[in-house]
């Protein structure tokens, strides 16, 4: 098999799938529109839910898990929700042997059923907040998929929550804004513009949708995690309300948050290069490479021994692959490690060993720039200083690429070829036509309107009336 | 809400479904036969899948995921395997608002897709063994449905290993079979018979199956884990080969194994009381729940401050709980957590702040030879100590009442009162005849061969003939 990948200034597509596939993250499944994430791509994606997992704990949030099947009446019972799902829903309509009396949707989301939980959960004030996240699949009927990014079936986090009032609703899906904020820029090395979206954008059955909007290495947006408060809207479809501390009857108001797998694809196309994959070091199945070079066996014994040394030094302080195999060439698993994306690789031959010192190449830095020694004494320090100067640095390079390809047109023609060309932000009336039409005539969509403004008014970048926010306008996955 | 359950003399399944909703660990779905897990049980289940999880990668295995949908034909590839899983199967016919061409079926096992990819990926020997595991949902139709113990869906884990021999194939079912049984006695303190499964009761499709075996605070049996040797059954069915070193073709051998949420009814079963849940404190969502005591708001800060000073020295080191909630009397609190099963509790009152002292009381052991008194210094030392004591005294306690109520009996008779009430281990002289009619006259069935034999022969329990070995008979869950 070709080491090579086809270059992103050829075909970004291609790219993209042949680094996903050469790198071993996942593969296509024999069932429509359905991928196989590969044990490389999974360990990323453990690694993605561990470091979400930890956020959500840490700010009082519990796991537990509902079931796969919604009766079909119960996603009919909000009438937004129904509308925004029907055309994408799996429909299972036998089961041992027999037609069911009643359809069951595969979720496609869980708000229905676990409101139709809450619903008997929730009787009195002191039941609230609940605060419970899910782990799970989930299945959406796509036409037209891509690996990681739109899958008939993903894997995701769902929170749902539940509050006495709407402040205390609000204030929560901000604060899991902020979470996956924290997340994306700190583990997974993007940066994102977080902010509310547009009314048409809008998640189908919410009051409020915020969003963390991320740009891909073709200029592209992605969107790479929502939150959404629903206000009482399934409250009032499935009757969950709770006695107040006076005794009366209300509403609770809720909130439902989700990254998904899609994360993979967003670390997949932020990060890469025409040589593969490139992983942030927090998120990486093996953060270092070690590859030991020998000519005859005393060498081999010399190396290998050297070696041990160091994945000692290591123990659990970083996450580590030797790569020993006999039957490949030093060069051939340089390229196999940069095309996995490994951030930093360890080079150990005999000189090295007789010197004390090991060759350390950043998958960040190529060619010469890239590479250092070490000496062996103290080793681990070096490299996990390394590791935070590359995680630094991919969150820079990230930074500096959206805002070199981020503008401000002046007028609609500049916007026109803004948006060819990577985001554009502006101001916009805040009308539905404006927003159509911009779709209609550019691709573009209204990703988000920024939290960050800066107080001013302007004129809206379409229709020239007077507006009051910018929003970030771009074509999106 | 009433803090007792149903005795286990009176009803001994009442007071299973009791425990479990007034623990808090899941609830009845409003999908037939479905369950929700709720966030105690999850936290129960995320423990017993990281104690299994590290057994895995301690042993060369990778985690992976591939689809939920299982186009039907595959299924219909394996003869046994469609014969076997053919009546439970729930299918999607219709997707995105049309009808499929080919109904899928939403996965009760993932024998069929995964070789469809194994006999993708493996081509030469070097590509093997494939050790992976997967984590997730998975779906069999059931008419009777249990909490825990049989729902139509439910999670675990399953794993899939490609290998180049028919002896490393067997030798993998082994090794994870005795993984099973160090998880299930060390962690979940559960004795189990080690053993392989009759012809009638193997797994669709494989060779030869093994099984733990426990038994139940009912004297019922329970399969908790099974490991399978498949052959080259499925390889032969979806084409999985690989050229050996000698460049000639051969077909793979192959395991699966798997263990479900069954194992926290299990827990359920073995450990508790008429009190409620006992949980083994290597799997307890918390180990110790700290009870304060206090009477005015001045007791109160001087109670809360040396509660401060515990909970530091705990650390990371035990996962504890403070239940300072004040709508809830200290007696009304004891009994939640009795009820919830945690192994120890601590009782701090104005009195014992005075003394620098706190009251331990051992779940496990009611009443005042369960209470204790401990130094505030050093306190994390004792409390780890005793609770590796609770830890052993469950597993002691299950073994004996297992021992007590496994019998050899040496005529049928015996037999027929032994199986009414405990095991009995009895000569079998392998017919599946003999072993159909046991079940008929008696509804007890081979649990399993065990591996441990005396060596010695004896006479069939049913007809007399010569027996070689003999077997662990039980009525079952």
């Amino acid at each position: 098999m070709t080491q090579k990948v086809t270059p992103r200034s050829k075909d970004y597509f291609r790219w993209y799938t042949d680094v996903i596939q050469k790198a071993e993250l996942a593969d296509y499944a024999p069932v429509k529109g359905c991928m196989v994430i590969r044990p490389y791509g999974y360990a990323l994606w453990e690694n993605i839910q561990q470091g979400l997992d930890r956020r959500f704990k840490a700010t009082g949030h519990v796991n537990a898990y509902f079931p796969l099947f919604i009766p079909e009446s119960f996603i009919r019972k909000e009438a937004e929700h129904v509308e925004g799902f029907s055309p994408e829903l799996a429909v299972v309509t036998h089961g041992g042997g027999k037609k069911l009396e009643e359809p069951l949707i595969v979720r496609p989301t869980s708000e229905t059923i676990i409101n139709a939980m809450y619903a008997k959960w929730v009787r009195s004030w002191r039941d609230l907040p609940i605060l419970i996240n899910q782990w799970c699949n989930v299945v959406r009927w796509e036409m037209r998929t891509r690996l990681f990014l739109r899958t008939t079936e993903f894997l995701w986090q769902e929170g749902h929550t539940a509050h006495a009032t709407p402040e205390e609703a609000e204030e929560e899906a901000l604060r899991m804004l902020d979470v996956y904020a924290d997340f994306a820029e700190n583990d997974a090395a993007i940066p994102v513009f977080k902010g509310r979206k547009s009314d048409a954008e809008r998640f189908a059955g919410a009051v409020r949708s915020y969003t963390i909007e991320a740009m891909m290495g073709d200029k592209r947006a992605l969107q790479a995690g929502t939150s959404h408060n629903l206000g009482d809207n399934f409250a009032r479809a499935f009757g969950t309300q709770y006695l107040d501390r006076n005794n009366e009857l209300r509403y609770v108001h809720q909130t439902s948050w989700g990254v998904s797998t899609r994360m993979v694809g967003a670390i997949i196309m932020v990060h890469g290069d025409d040589q593969g994959l490139i992983l942030p070091p927090k998120l990486a199945p093996y953060q270092v490479v070690i590859v030991p070079i020998w000519h005859d066996e005393e060498e081999k014994a010399r190396v290998l021994a050297t070696v041990e040394t160091i994945t000692g030094q290591f123990g659990e302080a970083v996450r580590y692959k030797v790569d020993d195999r006999e039957e490949y060439s030093p060069g051939w698993k340089f390229n196999e490690w940069e095309m996995r994306g490994v951030p930093l690789r360890l080079e150990i031959g005999p000189r090295d060993v007789a010197e004390g010192q090991v060759v350390l190449a950043r998958r960040d830095i190529g060619g010469r720039e890239g590479k250092s020694s070490a000496s062996m004494e103290g080793l681990v320090g070096i490299v996990q200083e390394m590791l935070d100067k590359i995680q630094a640095n991919l969150f820079a390079r990230a930074l500096k690429f959206r805002e070199d390809n981020t503008r401000e047109p002046t007028d609609y023609e500049e916007f026109k070829a803004a948006v060819e060309n990577g985001f554009a932000r502006s101001y916009w009336c805040g009308s539905a036509e404006c927003e159509a039409t911009i779709k209609e005539e550019t691709r573009a969509t209204i990703r988000c309107i920024p939290f960050d403004q800066d107080g001013k008014k302007g004129k809206c970048i379409y229709c020239g009336r007077e507006a009051t926010e910018k929003a970030i306008f771009a074509r999106a996955y």
